[in-house]
Protein backbone atom coordinates (compact mmCIF):
# COMPACT_ATOMS: atom_id res chain seq x y z
CA UNK A 1 0.00 0.00 0.00
CA UNK A 2 1.21 3.16 -0.87
CA UNK A 3 -0.36 5.03 2.21
CA UNK A 4 -2.64 7.42 0.28
CA UNK A 5 -6.10 5.90 0.56
CA UNK A 6 -7.63 4.42 -2.77
CA UNK A 7 -11.19 3.31 -3.38
CA UNK A 8 -13.21 1.99 -6.11
CA UNK A 9 -16.78 3.12 -7.10
CA UNK A 10 -18.50 0.25 -8.76
CA UNK A 11 -21.39 1.33 -11.07
CA UNK A 12 -23.95 -1.47 -12.27
CA UNK A 13 -27.12 -1.50 -14.27
CA UNK A 14 -28.80 -2.17 -17.03
CA UNK A 15 -27.23 -0.97 -20.44
CA UNK A 16 -28.54 2.31 -20.90
CA UNK A 17 -29.18 3.37 -17.64
CA UNK A 18 -26.51 6.06 -17.88
CA UNK A 19 -23.80 3.95 -15.87
CA UNK A 20 -20.94 5.43 -18.42
CA UNK A 21 -22.26 9.04 -18.31
CA UNK A 22 -22.56 9.17 -14.17
CA UNK A 23 -19.42 7.53 -13.86
CA UNK A 24 -17.76 10.42 -16.05
CA UNK A 25 -20.02 13.22 -14.22
CA UNK A 26 -18.54 11.53 -10.73
CA UNK A 27 -14.68 11.86 -12.53
CA UNK A 28 -15.10 15.64 -12.97
CA UNK A 29 -17.06 16.23 -9.40
CA UNK A 30 -13.95 14.65 -7.85
CA UNK A 31 -11.62 16.78 -10.02
CA UNK A 32 -13.52 19.74 -9.10
CA UNK A 33 -13.03 18.93 -5.35
CA UNK A 34 -9.01 18.32 -6.02
CA UNK A 35 -8.62 14.66 -6.49
CA UNK A 36 -7.36 14.18 -9.27
CA UNK A 37 -5.97 10.91 -9.77
CA UNK A 38 -8.61 9.08 -10.74
CA UNK A 39 -8.90 6.17 -13.24
CA UNK A 40 -11.71 5.56 -15.13
CA UNK A 41 -12.36 1.63 -16.15
CA UNK A 42 -15.28 2.13 -18.56
CA UNK A 43 -16.38 -1.36 -19.03
CA UNK A 44 -16.53 -1.33 -23.22
CA UNK A 45 -13.06 0.06 -23.26
CA UNK A 46 -11.76 -2.61 -20.33
CA UNK A 47 -13.07 -5.30 -22.79
CA UNK A 48 -11.17 -4.33 -25.38
CA UNK A 49 -7.81 -4.10 -23.25
CA UNK A 50 -7.95 -7.09 -21.01
CA UNK A 51 -11.14 -9.65 -22.38
CA UNK A 52 -10.92 -9.69 -26.67
CA UNK A 53 -12.35 -12.72 -27.60
CA UNK A 54 -14.95 -12.94 -24.69
CA UNK A 55 -18.02 -13.02 -25.03
CA UNK A 56 -21.38 -12.55 -23.43
CA UNK A 57 -22.28 -15.96 -21.84
CA UNK A 58 -22.05 -16.78 -18.03
CA UNK A 59 -18.42 -18.01 -17.69
CA UNK A 60 -17.32 -14.75 -20.04
CA UNK A 61 -18.54 -12.42 -18.42
CA UNK A 62 -17.73 -13.58 -14.89
CA UNK A 63 -14.25 -13.43 -16.34
CA UNK A 64 -14.90 -10.12 -17.58
CA UNK A 65 -15.89 -8.75 -14.38
CA UNK A 66 -13.15 -10.77 -12.72
CA UNK A 67 -10.29 -8.81 -14.39
CA UNK A 68 -11.96 -5.55 -14.21
CA UNK A 69 -12.13 -6.58 -10.59
CA UNK A 70 -8.40 -7.54 -10.49
CA UNK A 71 -7.51 -3.70 -11.38
CA UNK A 72 -9.56 -2.26 -9.35
CA UNK A 73 -7.90 -4.11 -6.43
CA UNK A 74 -4.31 -3.34 -7.78
CA UNK A 75 -5.19 0.49 -8.13
CA UNK A 76 -7.14 1.01 -4.66
CA UNK A 77 -4.04 -1.23 -3.22
CA UNK A 78 -1.65 1.71 -4.46
CA UNK A 79 -4.16 4.54 -2.98
CA UNK A 80 -5.53 5.13 -6.84
CA UNK A 81 -9.37 6.05 -6.36
CA UNK A 82 -10.85 4.22 -9.06
CA UNK A 83 -14.41 4.30 -10.96
CA UNK A 84 -15.50 1.28 -12.89
CA UNK A 85 -18.66 0.79 -14.92
CA UNK A 86 -19.97 -2.20 -16.47
CA UNK A 87 -23.10 -3.97 -16.59
CA UNK A 88 -21.50 -6.87 -14.13
CA UNK A 89 -25.25 -8.54 -13.59
CA UNK A 90 -24.26 -11.33 -11.24
CA UNK A 91 -25.01 -10.45 -7.80
CA UNK A 92 -22.34 -13.70 -6.75
CA UNK A 93 -19.56 -11.52 -9.41
CA UNK A 94 -20.02 -8.33 -7.88
CA UNK A 95 -19.55 -9.78 -4.18
CA UNK A 96 -16.25 -11.39 -5.36
CA UNK A 97 -15.27 -8.03 -6.69
CA UNK A 98 -16.58 -6.24 -3.79
CA UNK A 99 -14.34 -8.80 -1.56
CA UNK A 100 -10.95 -8.63 -3.63
CA UNK A 101 -10.80 -4.78 -3.56
CA UNK A 102 -11.48 -4.80 0.43
CA UNK A 103 -8.70 -7.13 0.86
CA UNK A 104 -6.34 -4.89 -0.53
CA UNK A 105 -8.01 -1.44 0.34
CA UNK A 106 -9.42 -1.82 3.61
CA UNK A 107 -13.30 -2.50 4.77
CA UNK A 108 -15.29 0.42 3.29
CA UNK A 109 -12.65 0.78 0.36
CA UNK A 110 -15.61 -0.26 -2.48
CA UNK A 111 -19.05 0.93 -2.91
CA UNK A 112 -21.71 -0.14 -5.01
CA UNK A 113 -23.67 2.65 -6.86
CA UNK A 114 -26.29 0.82 -8.42
CA UNK A 115 -28.13 2.78 -11.41
CA UNK A 116 -31.61 1.68 -11.21
CA UNK A 117 -33.77 2.95 -14.74
CA UNK A 118 -36.70 0.60 -15.78
CA UNK A 119 -36.07 -1.54 -18.47
CA UNK A 120 -38.49 0.12 -20.72
CA UNK A 121 -36.48 3.71 -20.18
CA UNK A 122 -33.16 1.85 -20.85
CA UNK A 123 -34.94 0.49 -24.31
CA UNK A 124 -36.58 3.23 -25.17
CA UNK A 125 -33.13 5.46 -24.45
CA UNK A 126 -30.94 2.56 -26.44
CA UNK A 127 -27.82 5.20 -26.99
CA UNK A 128 -26.28 2.16 -29.29
CA UNK A 129 -28.85 0.25 -30.45
CA UNK A 130 -28.28 -3.11 -29.08
CA UNK A 131 -31.63 -3.38 -27.44
CA UNK A 132 -33.02 -3.06 -31.02
CA UNK A 133 -30.54 -5.80 -32.27
CA UNK A 134 -31.27 -7.91 -29.22
CA UNK A 135 -35.12 -7.68 -29.50
CA UNK A 136 -34.75 -8.49 -33.47
CA UNK A 137 -32.52 -11.64 -31.96
CA UNK A 138 -29.27 -10.43 -33.77
CA UNK A 139 -27.56 -10.22 -30.77
CA UNK A 140 -27.79 -13.17 -28.04
CA UNK A 141 -27.17 -13.23 -24.40
CA UNK A 142 -28.33 -9.22 -23.93
CA UNK A 143 -28.96 -8.58 -20.33
CA UNK A 144 -32.12 -6.73 -19.90
CA UNK A 145 -34.09 -8.53 -22.50
CA UNK A 146 -32.81 -12.34 -22.93
CA UNK A 147 -30.12 -12.74 -20.32
CA UNK A 148 -30.35 -11.80 -16.27
CA UNK A 149 -30.07 -9.10 -14.35
CA UNK A 150 -30.13 -9.25 -10.43
CA UNK A 151 -30.32 -6.34 -9.10
CA UNK A 152 -27.95 -5.54 -5.52
CA UNK A 153 -29.76 -6.06 -2.34
CA UNK A 154 -27.61 -3.56 -0.29
CA UNK A 155 -25.68 -1.02 -2.37
CA UNK A 156 -24.43 1.94 -1.39
CA UNK A 157 -25.89 4.49 -3.24
CA UNK A 158 -29.04 3.58 -5.84
CA UNK A 159 -29.65 6.42 -8.48
CA UNK A 160 -32.70 6.65 -10.45
CA UNK A 161 -31.90 7.95 -13.53
CA UNK A 162 -35.24 7.90 -15.03
CA UNK A 163 -36.33 10.34 -12.48
CA UNK A 164 -33.73 12.24 -10.97
CA UNK A 165 -31.30 14.55 -12.60
CA UNK A 166 -27.67 13.76 -13.34
CA UNK A 167 -26.69 17.16 -11.20
CA UNK A 168 -28.90 15.07 -8.46
CA UNK A 169 -27.20 11.45 -8.55
CA UNK A 170 -23.58 12.60 -8.98
CA UNK A 171 -24.75 14.54 -5.48
CA UNK A 172 -25.73 11.64 -3.61
CA UNK A 173 -22.43 9.99 -4.66
CA UNK A 174 -20.73 12.86 -3.47
CA UNK A 175 -22.39 12.77 -0.55
CA UNK A 176 -21.89 9.44 0.46
CA UNK A 177 -18.09 9.90 -0.26
CA UNK A 178 -18.04 12.16 2.38
CA UNK A 179 -19.73 9.72 4.80
CA UNK A 180 -16.98 7.40 4.05
CA UNK A 181 -14.17 9.90 4.59
CA UNK A 182 -12.80 9.34 0.93
CA UNK A 183 -13.87 13.48 0.41
CA UNK B 1 -1.62 11.62 -13.69
CA UNK B 2 -1.07 12.01 -9.93
CA UNK B 3 1.89 14.16 -9.99
CA UNK B 4 4.37 11.30 -8.70
CA UNK B 5 6.76 9.77 -11.14
CA UNK B 6 5.65 6.12 -11.66
CA UNK B 7 7.86 3.86 -13.52
CA UNK B 8 8.33 0.27 -15.41
CA UNK B 9 10.83 -1.89 -14.65
CA UNK B 10 10.21 -4.79 -17.52
CA UNK B 11 12.35 -7.81 -17.01
CA UNK B 12 12.71 -10.20 -20.03
CA UNK B 13 14.88 -13.24 -20.67
CA UNK B 14 14.50 -17.16 -21.12
CA UNK B 15 13.11 -18.90 -18.89
CA UNK B 16 15.04 -20.08 -15.52
CA UNK B 17 16.73 -16.96 -16.61
CA UNK B 18 16.02 -15.47 -13.42
CA UNK B 19 13.45 -12.33 -13.79
CA UNK B 20 11.44 -13.39 -10.79
CA UNK B 21 14.36 -14.03 -8.68
CA UNK B 22 15.65 -10.49 -9.68
CA UNK B 23 12.21 -8.97 -9.88
CA UNK B 24 12.07 -9.90 -6.36
CA UNK B 25 15.02 -8.58 -5.14
CA UNK B 26 15.09 -5.41 -6.78
CA UNK B 27 11.30 -5.10 -4.76
CA UNK B 28 13.25 -5.58 -2.03
CA UNK B 29 15.96 -2.87 -3.04
CA UNK B 30 13.36 -0.54 -3.64
CA UNK B 31 12.14 -1.10 -0.19
CA UNK B 32 14.76 -0.75 1.30
CA UNK B 33 15.35 2.88 -0.24
CA UNK B 34 11.95 3.80 0.58
CA UNK B 35 9.87 3.08 -1.90
CA UNK B 36 7.58 1.43 -0.63
CA UNK B 37 4.36 1.40 -3.15
CA UNK B 38 5.55 -0.75 -5.71
CA UNK B 39 3.78 -3.73 -7.79
CA UNK B 40 5.34 -6.39 -8.91
CA UNK B 41 3.33 -8.27 -11.71
CA UNK B 42 4.65 -11.59 -12.27
CA UNK B 43 3.60 -13.47 -15.43
CA UNK B 44 2.67 -16.47 -14.10
CA UNK B 45 0.87 -15.10 -11.72
CA UNK B 46 -0.71 -12.50 -14.24
CA UNK B 47 -1.67 -15.10 -16.49
CA UNK B 48 -4.16 -16.19 -13.86
CA UNK B 49 -5.92 -13.10 -13.34
CA UNK B 50 -5.48 -11.54 -16.89
CA UNK B 51 -5.04 -14.10 -19.61
CA UNK B 52 -6.53 -17.45 -18.10
CA UNK B 53 -7.38 -19.60 -21.20
CA UNK B 54 -4.47 -18.05 -23.38
CA UNK B 55 -2.10 -20.43 -24.74
CA UNK B 56 1.67 -19.48 -25.95
CA UNK B 57 0.79 -19.30 -29.73
CA UNK B 58 2.40 -16.07 -31.22
CA UNK B 59 -0.82 -14.53 -31.00
CA UNK B 60 -2.18 -15.44 -27.49
CA UNK B 61 1.47 -15.01 -26.12
CA UNK B 62 1.00 -11.19 -27.57
CA UNK B 63 -2.54 -10.75 -26.31
CA UNK B 64 -0.81 -11.73 -22.56
CA UNK B 65 1.90 -9.22 -23.09
CA UNK B 66 -0.04 -6.44 -23.81
CA UNK B 67 -2.62 -6.53 -21.31
CA UNK B 68 0.38 -6.82 -18.57
CA UNK B 69 1.80 -3.94 -20.77
CA UNK B 70 -1.76 -1.82 -20.23
CA UNK B 71 -2.03 -2.84 -16.37
CA UNK B 72 2.14 -1.32 -16.65
CA UNK B 73 0.59 1.72 -18.59
CA UNK B 74 -1.98 2.84 -15.66
CA UNK B 75 0.28 2.05 -12.59
CA UNK B 76 3.07 4.06 -13.98
CA UNK B 77 0.46 6.85 -15.14
CA UNK B 78 -0.68 6.99 -11.35
CA UNK B 79 2.83 7.24 -9.94
CA UNK B 80 3.59 3.79 -8.85
CA UNK B 81 6.61 1.74 -9.54
CA UNK B 82 5.82 -1.27 -11.51
CA UNK B 83 7.89 -4.34 -12.11
CA UNK B 84 6.99 -6.76 -14.49
CA UNK B 85 8.65 -10.13 -15.47
CA UNK B 86 7.31 -12.45 -17.78
CA UNK B 87 9.82 -14.08 -20.98
CA UNK B 88 8.16 -11.15 -23.49
CA UNK B 89 10.03 -13.20 -26.11
CA UNK B 90 9.37 -11.03 -29.00
CA UNK B 91 11.36 -8.02 -29.54
CA UNK B 92 7.74 -5.87 -31.37
CA UNK B 93 5.77 -6.31 -28.35
CA UNK B 94 8.48 -5.32 -26.11
CA UNK B 95 8.74 -2.12 -28.32
CA UNK B 96 4.78 -1.68 -28.12
CA UNK B 97 4.70 -1.84 -24.03
CA UNK B 98 7.61 0.73 -23.67
CA UNK B 99 5.72 2.83 -26.10
CA UNK B 100 2.43 2.44 -23.99
CA UNK B 101 3.92 2.92 -20.83
CA UNK B 102 5.98 5.65 -21.95
CA UNK B 103 2.93 7.49 -23.31
CA UNK B 104 1.23 7.56 -20.08
CA UNK B 105 4.55 7.87 -18.16
CA UNK B 106 6.59 10.24 -20.09
CA UNK B 107 9.79 9.77 -21.92
CA UNK B 108 12.45 7.68 -19.46
CA UNK B 109 9.46 5.90 -17.32
CA UNK B 110 10.19 2.60 -19.10
CA UNK B 111 13.63 0.48 -18.15
CA UNK B 112 13.90 -2.73 -20.04
CA UNK B 113 16.19 -5.11 -18.48
CA UNK B 114 17.37 -8.27 -20.47
CA UNK B 115 18.32 -10.84 -18.15
CA UNK B 116 20.71 -12.79 -19.84
CA UNK B 117 21.77 -16.31 -19.08
CA UNK B 118 22.85 -19.09 -22.26
CA UNK B 119 19.66 -21.66 -22.82
CA UNK B 120 22.44 -24.39 -21.56
CA UNK B 121 22.64 -22.48 -18.25
CA UNK B 122 18.85 -22.27 -18.14
CA UNK B 123 18.03 -25.42 -18.98
CA UNK B 124 20.40 -26.68 -16.63
CA UNK B 125 18.55 -25.17 -13.87
CA UNK B 126 15.29 -25.78 -15.30
CA UNK B 127 13.52 -24.43 -11.88
CA UNK B 128 10.11 -25.85 -13.06
CA UNK B 129 11.34 -28.86 -14.89
CA UNK B 130 9.92 -27.27 -17.97
CA UNK B 131 12.67 -27.78 -20.30
CA UNK B 132 12.44 -31.34 -19.49
CA UNK B 133 8.71 -31.68 -20.96
CA UNK B 134 9.80 -29.29 -23.79
CA UNK B 135 12.36 -31.53 -24.66
CA UNK B 136 10.22 -34.60 -24.55
CA UNK B 137 7.77 -32.94 -27.00
CA UNK B 138 5.31 -32.76 -24.01
CA UNK B 139 5.10 -28.70 -23.97
CA UNK B 140 5.16 -27.44 -27.61
CA UNK B 141 5.88 -23.72 -28.18
CA UNK B 142 8.60 -23.62 -25.48
CA UNK B 143 11.02 -20.74 -25.44
CA UNK B 144 14.15 -21.08 -26.16
CA UNK B 145 13.18 -24.74 -27.23
CA UNK B 146 11.12 -24.78 -30.04
CA UNK B 147 9.81 -21.22 -30.02
CA UNK B 148 11.85 -17.85 -30.34
CA UNK B 149 13.29 -15.65 -28.29
CA UNK B 150 14.61 -12.30 -29.69
CA UNK B 151 17.71 -10.42 -27.50
CA UNK B 152 16.75 -6.41 -27.24
CA UNK B 153 18.78 -4.39 -29.13
CA UNK B 154 19.11 -1.65 -26.70
CA UNK B 155 17.86 -2.76 -23.46
CA UNK B 156 19.18 -0.16 -20.59
CA UNK B 157 20.11 -3.09 -18.65
CA UNK B 158 21.96 -6.23 -19.50
CA UNK B 159 22.15 -8.70 -16.73
CA UNK B 160 24.31 -12.34 -16.54
CA UNK B 161 22.86 -14.18 -14.22
CA UNK B 162 25.01 -17.36 -15.01
CA UNK B 163 28.40 -15.41 -14.29
CA UNK B 164 27.57 -12.09 -11.90
CA UNK B 165 25.58 -12.43 -8.42
CA UNK B 166 22.44 -11.56 -7.64
CA UNK B 167 23.96 -8.87 -6.02
CA UNK B 168 26.03 -7.25 -8.63
CA UNK B 169 22.65 -7.64 -10.62
CA UNK B 170 20.60 -5.63 -8.84
CA UNK B 171 23.53 -3.08 -8.10
CA UNK B 172 23.66 -2.42 -12.07
CA UNK B 173 19.61 -1.84 -11.86
CA UNK B 174 19.75 0.26 -9.08
CA UNK B 175 22.53 2.09 -10.88
CA UNK B 176 20.23 2.90 -13.65
CA UNK B 177 17.56 3.90 -11.47
CA UNK B 178 19.76 6.68 -10.19
CA UNK B 179 20.82 7.67 -13.44
CA UNK B 180 16.96 8.11 -14.76
CA UNK B 181 16.39 9.95 -11.30
CA UNK B 182 14.14 7.22 -10.24
CA UNK B 183 15.22 6.68 -6.35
Amino acid sequence: MSGKNGFTIWFTGLPGAGKSTLAGLTHEALQARGVINVEVLDGDVVRTHLSKGLGYSKEDRDTNIRRIGWVCRLLTKHGVPTIAAAISPYRDLRGEVRKMVEEAGGSGSFIEVYVNCPLEECERRDPKGLYRKARSGEIKHFTGVSDAYEPPYAPEVVLHTDRESPEESVRKIITVLKKFGWI
